[in-house]
């Protein structure tokens, strides 16, 4: 098996930096030394395969993306990428583990789609890789379904409030299978917008005539997503069961949680870097001479950017600061423009929601390090030490310590990385446009280790198709 | 300098467990290994002076208590313990770092009040300290002082907003400190409670023949905490200060920290394990044979114990759970009964306040790991890794980690520990009482390393005065 | 047309009292007068029909009770009484004035019904009545109806967000509705209670075999009315409408009304005295010779009893005080237990849901002025004036100022009411048990008049049949 | 004794509007009668000595402003109007009742300083006025006084929590004037601002050289005031007394206020029409021609004008819809730019604290109603009959119902009212400038008659120095 040091990096975990050397061997780290490469006389250096000098950048555990959509039908298409090329592009961006949905639609058989998309990521993916699984319909099936397949390593089960007849559970439905969840453990994950709310006033925006992408955004109002986060809360707090709520986007849903948090209820929630950075006035003032104002399709997600001036983006920083929120996911769901997202060119409904961010996070929220709206460690904690935690894979992910799975990235803070598909600018996501074109980033990921494999050097991506395992993953290593 | 290996234990951080081997080199730790003793061949264990068995146990980073008042001299009299005794007993605790206070009283010069305790302390300590400055009146001077010290490693203050003529300083000296601590990266500790509303209540108690000890926490309502806390909350405000609460025990009084917080502002409060444990209800019972009634000034301590009727212990502890009270010191402050506490035998306002728990808190908070309270993690972060953190230690301390102090605890979850001054228990305070006779913990220190120096071993403490040395902090590491 | 003069009086209005004279001619009161009966040296006593003295008495608006299900069909049953002997039963408590519900159920008319229900009060009446109208889906056809009854006096609507099937509006249904009141000024009621929740923990209960009466208030927990009660005002948020929400039981739920208030919403709340007096307690520890344990039927309704130990009643009062509840009514919908309660003898949710009260309102919350809860004033806003600006009946009812209709109570401070079925009580209800068996009040309705007309006096009632006229109501007059 | 009928007008009370007439019996109202001015055949018209038609005015109950400061010594000067020019102003305004201050400094005698205040206004006043007791340093002799005083009518006492030296109590000293007013009823009344904190900030700024007006804002931050105002709320908590909080200008002060409402507390607050109009960007932005940047001094008053765009005039209109501020009251306080508030010309902390509003309050608030803020019944709700409910009035003061004094107001909705001291503008109040120059108000007061006799018309005021008698209040009538 393979011996690498990385020498002479600041190491950097969820609650400080070290100075310290990393000698992984085979898949997992060995042993964190002091800087020097010697062990009480014993010269590790020459003892091992490769070496890696980290000096003046940062060693961090490999990023941890919770949240994933690879392939996913939606809308009558495809998510663009696949797990081939979706978790190439991770790589890239020095995310090593991704967390996708197995997806239920109704009537479906819970354990029979979990097996499908076992088999979609078998032997595919650049990263390792882990499910949750999405429920459409609470039948009594599904419920037994969760205890077979927290066995699995499937131990997070996701209901949705939005889209009727594709995924959504009614609050009946959400009680039952969170009372499940009480009971056996599992972290229920929920997309909290209220979908009755939202049918309507889509309905009406497009018997108005207003059918450009923007109405997106303002058919999906902060009081449906605010009024969807209660609501699961409530049921929360009624069953007992531990809540993880996907996506959120308006700061009163964060105000929410934060309540749900004081009362001390094991709820949870993650932001998404569109909420961080992109909003409803960037897609209001988009338009481009291809495109015209159905430029702003690109960046069609749900929830949807809110607007600036209304003080979301503003919030969402300060709430990862203060651990309201307690991680960033990409809800990474990528569309084309050009046989994709155009399907809604008449109509903003039939856009798919969908942004796809899964190789920019690390470099998107280091940017937050830079700006000085997070600190380093934080940085390091929000992208990989409590995604890790949260979902029951820290010990060999999340950590650099003895045992841990050789997921390294070194990142070069003195680097430079600009992203996106024009003149000098790039991406590894099947796109054929970036929702974060232009953005310029103070840092870069100079490699990535996966399971103590380089993946990722300076001549880029090398490792191959299949490096990534399943990850069966345990409970939540978060809940109090 | 020797070289220890700690081998076959659980590290315990304050994110999750490794299993994982430890080597201490001289003072600090040079490596965390993954077990077993061998790297790429080479043999450790044979390469160490000592080899600490931890099967079983867990290896966690030593207790840092942040709030001790060793040898303060308070109402007349002198803390019992001095550095000395006080620091061996908290080396029996699993504690292998203090931070105590330097006092200035008024008209006194803060530099030399400063160093007059770095003398007391000099030469006496079994393990490391740190000291925090006590301002109690701000004079332009004592400004001055502040940017001084911070040089020296005292980087964080502390205001009373009780105790007139003796701490208390007015809402003008706060706001000017305060000022001073936005500037200059100080943290800002603060005693809240309302001075002038608590000496009126206890004029009138007293006055109306009230003069048992129960009278004192009748005399220190919540409402006076609430308050005190919100308005240093608000000086801190309009400021910009970072602001750390000390001894928080009124619920409402979490409620305006986790308030602050979910604003998004620098504010952190501690609560001590008094409050997690005792209550009036205990102190209201409390009458031994030989002290009566007076029985209750064993728990006189400011803030007061409170209510667990009101939910104020609970609510401690989910404070804890949750982050919204960041960690637990102690408080400690110890004096007789004899001697000391009975100088209040007629007038409860002239028992000397504290309770003597610095030997304890690494137990008492086991136990709540054991109870189910809190995680082990949890447990690491609150009493080692946050402190170390909050006040400019991290990296020497609160960590295992190389390059860290070999600062280290073998705790035991087999063993046990029975905490008093009765027959079969023991303390090792100089108190001629125990705050917390006949508590039960299940869980023992086994050994203490102080820097590498194993000072506390299954014969006891094998240290010798002067082991423990001044630690010069930086900045506190955990603001955003 | 007839001349009366109530002299001698305390008359008490909404925001105080005053020593004074109502002169009552024909129909409506003419003057209120300096007491002495004379106006610049004529003299008034000498020139009317009839002179009440009320000396030593309060003379008080009629009550209005808001909210009333007179022969309501429910469950396979009607209401038990008729608008003939519900409004006789009011006329003896004191109440003057009643607004009933017409209801459509799912594919009705809704203009159909109104027009049945109209059919069903005409020529009936003791008192006054008005109508809301119930809305149980919202169909094209509905909305256009809302515009149309509005004319008619129909000002308020009432959704459901539970029974499904019956009742309940999902809430795309209920976004169209409140756009409907926000445009045309209608107040839009709600039952705040999440159906969906409480259909499921009602079928697991039952298939517990947990099917004694205690379970409907069990499985009708404080959480489901909660959150609906923050979804209805999260939606009337997003549309502007008014929001009134009915029977509100849980002091959550008023915190949820009271913050909407606070942020500046017209958003209001009504309780009912079954909140205010009784409790799940008394529904658990019932259990009579006769029905054993399902004694308890005769409290169910819905929202239920909620626990006297979490608060809930004493919150109910102290929001009464705040006006973080504006008024109270009763909901009255009786069932007799021999006959119709008795159809869940075996399962509590075959139980129609319903308590009467409507002769009691008044009398139950004067004993809140005697206890020191509520002042003279508030008692006659929350039961007559409130209810009458709300509804937009102000100016004729609800005040005693000329231009009003006379519709006037004489209410005996010195009096006594012994209410319940027993020996020594009475009720007028068409009920065989009393909700409030064994209520002792100090206090007493002496004399009733209805536009003028003495209904009530010292014999009992004196009126006939078809008294009382339909009110046609224009547009809430307590939005701001 | 003069008989005058007001005919034709719409009454206004506190709860809604009644097309009545109102017939005053010398200083009393006799009645109020249904339009027609005939009573059983008697000619109502024919028997009085003076007839007030009001066919299209508004009828209602006389100002009452709770909160003026005429030839208050400040600052080393005397606010300009005296009792005698500051009632007539009021007169001119509408405002029939004012409640005055009577001043204790430190170590002076509360009745002797009472009594010299009687002093003062006797035989000067042209409406009622009463007299709250300000107490400066709390002796035993002044809880002493509380008890005479009450007795007296002085029934509401205000305490300082800013000024030292002048007006400052400290904490111990407001929690013995609760504890006072706890036990007789009295209502407390605080100037909520932390005055230890501003003094700092007003000793900077002029140290850095800001002497202008503006920094006279700037160095009373919101914070001081909500500060203040929450430790009020907690002091009046401990003892249960009620609380008044005087003029409050920050939203963040009302969230204290509302949410101790809220939580049932006898607390109330009252703004001024300053803080509904005017703000610090006015203030920032004033310059003129005569005074330069000095303008601002014009609008010096404490607390002070507050930013807009921080949203504090919106929140004060929305609490005043919502009641979560109860009243308006002026703080009439005013001082001449020359020779008054030019002491300040470098210093604005010299410069008299002050602004004139006694005439306009009336005028400016039912700008409010014209402006859709308000309802016409709110607006005299919160200028007339809550100031009477809230200082012992009602029923004499703030209504018209028979039995009260005749202080009737005449509104004219068609009227029109040019506020100022420029070309076609008008006050009648001492000062060379206008607080409020160029306010046009869409109403005019026709007339006004304080106990039954016209003292304005269409002339002007027609009254005569002396009119206004001293009102001898009872407790409050507004606490629950």
């Amino acid at each position: 098996m393979a011996k690498t040091l990385i020498k002479n990096g600041t190491v950097v975990n969820a609650t400080g930096t070290a100075q310290a050397d990393v000698l992984i061997d085979g898949e997992t780290i060995a042993a964190v030394l002091a800087p020097g490469s010697t062990l009480l006389g014993f010269d590790v250096e020459r003892n091992v395969d490769t070496v890696l000098d980290a000096a003046g950048k940062y060693v961090i555990p490999g990023g941890v993306d919770a949240h994933t959509h690879m392939e996913m039908p939606f809308g009558g298409t495809n998510a663009s990428d696949t797990f081939e090329t979706g978790t190439r592009a991770a790589a890239w961006g020095g995310t090593t583990t991704i967390v996708d949905f197995a997806v239920q639609y109704p009537h479906e058989s819970v354990l029979d789609r979990y097996g499908a998309w076992q088999e979609k990521a078998a032997g595919q993916c650049a990263i390792d890789y882990g499910f949750h699984q999405i429920l459409s319909d609470v039948q009594p099936s599904s419920l037994t379904a969760m205890d077979e397949l927290i066995d699995e390593g499937v131990t997070s089960f996701k209901l949705f409030m939005a889209y009727k007849g594709v995924f959504l559970s009614d609050d009946g439905q959400i009680l039952r299978a969170f009372q499940k969840g009480a009971e056996n453990g599992a972290l229920m994950m929920m997309h909290a917008e209220n979908g009755a709310v939202i049918d309507v006033l889509v309905e009406q925006a497009l018997a108005a005539g207003n059918t450009s992408p923007l109405h997106h955004g303002l058919t999906r109002p902060w009081q449906a997503e605010e009024e969807a986060t209660h609501r699961a809360i409530m049921i929360a707090d009624l069953t007992g069961a531990p809540l993880y709520v996907v996506h959120v986007s308006a700061k009163q849903a964060v105000e929410q949680i934060a309540a749900a948090r004081d009362r001390g209820s094991n709820v949870f929630g993650e932001t998404c870097p569109q909420y961080l950075y992109l909003s409803l006035e960037d897609q209001l003032g988009a338009s481009s001479e291809e495109w015209g104002s159905f430029e702003g399709a690109k960046w069609v997600c749900s929830t949807p950017l809110r607007s600036k001036a209304e003080g979301h983006q503003h919030h969402m920083w300060q709430a990862l600061r203060t651990n309201d929120l307690q991680m960033v996911s990409t809800d990474h769901c990528p569309f084309c423009m050009r046989g994709q997202k155009d399907m809604g060119l008449n109509d903003f409904s039939r856009i798919p929601n969908g942004i796809g961010s899964v190789e920019h996070r690390m470099d998107l929220l280091y940017q937050g390090v830079v700006d000085g709206r997070i600190t380093l460690p934080r940085w390091v904690e929000i992208t990989s030490t409590t995604p890790a935690r949260m979902f029951g894979m820290y010990g060999r992910k999340g950590v650099i310590q003895p045992g841990a799975d050789g997921d390294v990235v070194i990142y070069d803070p003195a680097g430079h990385t600009s992203i996106g598909v024009g003149e000098g600018r790039s991406h590894h996501m099947a796109m054929d446009y970036s929702a974060w074109e232009g953005f310029e980033i103070a840092g870069h990921v100079d490699t990535v280790l996966s399971r103590g494999k380089v993946i990722v050097d300076e001549t880029g991506y090398i490792g191959t198709k299949g490096d990534g395992r399943y990850v069966k993953r345990g409970l939540s290593q978060y809940l109090v």
